[in-house]
């Protein structure tokens, strides 16, 4: 039964037919705008949940800015308003008068919370500042994609200051590190490649962009969260200064990071089949279905124990007893929203004392004792989790090629990723990939590591590919 | 050491120097926003927490809708779009082009997301359909106040779809009831008198609207949350019907209701005093800070100790032994932000064995072995979370007046609530008492329940007052 359309025939055809029968989202009503659904909300509600606990541990507290900021605000730092210009929607009119200064929707809040950051750091004492905030941005967006370029979305992002360079940068990386990173593989099992943008690619106002670059089912590359070394750009733009222990006033160095609602369209291109989504149990809403094969009393019975001693296990449980809806049809539904385990009972399988594990990743079946469901349940969990990872990680790795020469980055990164010598490419062969819809997606060091600002030295190594 | 405005003095300038020495809030650049800052933030972001659970608790999913709403969308439903659009904001460039049509940032998501539930809402199957989304919303205000009355708020929204309208207004009523009220009380500690709003107060759009009234510290009510019956006002304007189990077609009902940032004022009128803030323990993001009373090894070693074994026990701990700050100061400061109990210990107490415990509510102080801190903590919260529900019940009754005639109302209510017969009222004394800047907060029956829409009984109860 193909309700989606084959990832081989048209990825992108598949994608939205993800969306539309896993009822993930839908389009809004204004161009570029997305309307998530509770399937879709509820993964993001788990994904920032997570994320808002690493970010606590790394010292940042959460505030909120306000989502209109004035345009002369922009304009105060040059290289940012050049950025976001093109992508701004502007407010003119309030409480039914025309204003005397247009308002913009924020497209990212670095100058609304520099303004805050300059009253609020007095003394090296305040310093760093770490604060976080979850809001909604708006880019005016062209050729939109449900999550992963809408003209609104939901993100966190995180701004600080620093007394010096080096505080500012290790805050960035460690963000970079153990909160993208680290979630990104621990939780949504996709790999990433973390590296330093060119300065083609790098956010408008920063003075190097850290990025985590994950690998889609297709070859291409998805930026999946980002963060900014801004240097001082920001902090002389709006006056971010404090007394230092020496008694002379300091400009502080900031920084600014952020992950978004772009992470769901990761998750469903990383791991998604021709089924439908493969949510890691880490995240997953749902980790396991209970799905009784008959409407029969003895059967949906023995169902609605299992679901309970799963839920008695810590194990996120939903029984699927659906009347009027066949057996074959709820299996499918669980496989279309990607739900980690299938319990499944039958009249045979309970005659044998027994219930059916269906993985959703591999497709593979094993019964198991009614007894040790719960138990034999959260270690196939942790089981799934890993062999997603894994097999991300394999088509990874088995579409990464490292090529000598521009044209064999070209090639390879039809279908992948290209490793090359920076100095074989420079900003002129880079500018020559774009023609090619392709870009480079970060730098490393010959080592795996990010260069730090400003660094073209002649080991670093980049990574080519087509992205979205 | 006045470092706020006394309340008998100037109640709108003491909320005002809360707000900014206990870091709550702070003006935003465009005229009626808000920064809310980390302390304001921890505070509504464990109210959201618990509003969340109770939403969920009570069937409903979160999903989210988008920010920008077509202009036209606002107009199909003729109350709706003149109670809203003296308060829109109207994007009208986007993307660097003026848009064909205008766009209004919503004010509320009746009309978008009324689109959606027309799409969802098949069959009578799909009933009821029970969503909330967590968002900002913008309402251009004249008179801003911070958290009270502010251009930009965050609140929740819940948006419903039934198949008869006795279950819309019984699940209205239940969110009203079991999340709004419950939450008011048993977290929040403020008591609430649950009514329906008059025809003149009523939700532009609805049929009835269920309100949460509670009374601020000056006797000045405050509307702390909202759920409204909508009849079929929406789904004839947006066209949500379903096939019914009677094979034909039917106008769904609706319900909408909300809570806001407002809750973060109400908590602060509500129980603050000449010295700042008072969190109910149930709330506060700290329960407890324990401060060493000299700068002394042992003394801070001791502190440390004390604030591990709360923290093992459950309870919302932290240490303040800041240095270069006196204990006074300290004090102070724990006492501005309405830290429910503090635990002091000095040399003198160590001595003894002792540490002490200082009550933010009534200000009392017991000494209690150390060894006994961490046991007797949690029981002096819930005495602390007790006994601020009861002063503030308290100040209510002591200020609420049964009257028998208009003139005796607006006298009552110069510094209270006045509770008189409706009939006595009506809409013209109602359209009087406005005059007066009074208003009839809810409607209740005799037996202090919420009349149903449309009920207009002789035997209704009016509740007058003042009001932010």
């Amino acid at each position: 039964m193909a309700v989606l359309t084959p990832r081989a025939t048209d990825f992108p055809r598949w994608y939205q037919d993800v969306l539309a029968k896993a009822e993930l989202a839908d389009n809004g009503p204004v161009r570029g705008t997305m309307v998530i659904r509770p399937y879709g909300y509820a993964l993001w509600e788990r994904m920032q949940a997570d994320v808002d606990a690493r970010i606590k541990a790394a010292g940042a507290v959460n505030a909120y800015f306000p989502l209109f900021i004035p345009e002369s605000y922009l304009r105060r730092e040059a290289e940012h308003v050049e950025g976001f210009s093109p992508e701004l929607a502007v407010v003119t009119i309030g409480g039914g008068k025309e204003l005397e200064e247009p308002v913009v929707v924020r497209p990212t809040s670095e100058t609304v919370i520099g303004e805050y950051l300059a009253k609020w750091t007095q003394s090296y004492r305040d310093l760093p500042l770490l604060l976080n905030q979850w809001a909604n941005v708006v880019r005016w967006e062209l050729r939109p994609r449900l999550f992963l370029r809408s003209s609104e979305f939901l993100w966190q992002e995180g701004h600080t200051a620093h007394a010096d360079e080096a505080d500012a940068a290790a805050y960035a990386r460690r963000i970079a590190r153990e909160v993208y990173r680290d979630f990104l593989t621990d939780v949504l099992a996709i790999p990433v490649f973390v590296g330093a943008k060119t300065r083609r690619e790098r956010f408008a106002g920063a003075t190097n962009t850290v990025t985590c670059e994950g690998m889609m089912g297709d070859g291409k590359a998805l930026q999946m969260a980002t963060s900014h070394e801004l240097g001082q750009n920001f902090a002389r733009a709006f006056d971010i200064d404090f007394l230092g222990a020496d008694g002379a006033r300091h400009l502080a160095w900031t920084t600014s990071w952020g992950c978004s609602t772009r992470m769901v369209g990761g998750l469903i291109m990383a791991h998604g089949d021709d089924n439908g989504l493969r949510i890691p149990p880490r995240l997953a809403p749902t980790q396991v279905v209970v799905l009784p094969v008959r409407d029969d009393d003895a059967v949906v019975a023995a169902a609605r124990e299992l679901a309970t001693a799963l839920t008695a296990a810590g194990v996120r449980t939903q029984l699927d007893a659906r009347p009027g809806l066949s057996f074959g049809r709820r299996v499918t539904d669980a496989e279309i929203k990607g739900i980690p385990v299938r319990v499944e009972v039958g009249p045979r399988d309970l005659a044998a004392g027994n219930a059916t594990l269906a993985r959703r990743d591999n497709s593979t079946k094993s019964p198991v004792a009614l007894a040790e469901v719960s138990t034999r349940v959260p270690a196939l969990l942790d089981e799934v989790q890993a062999a997603l990872f894994a097999e991300a990680l394999e088509l990874r790795e088995s579409r990464t090629a490292d090529v000598g020469t521009l044209a064999d980055a070209a090639a390879a990164a039809q279908t992948g990723f290209a490793r090359i010598p920076w100095r074989l490419v420079g900003e002129e062969g880079e500018a020559r990939l774009t023609q090619d819809a392709l870009s480079i997606r970060c730098l490393q060091t010959p080592d795996g590591a990010v260069p730090a600002a400003g660094d073209q030295g002649d080991d670093l190594v980049a990574l080519v590919a087509r992205s979205y």
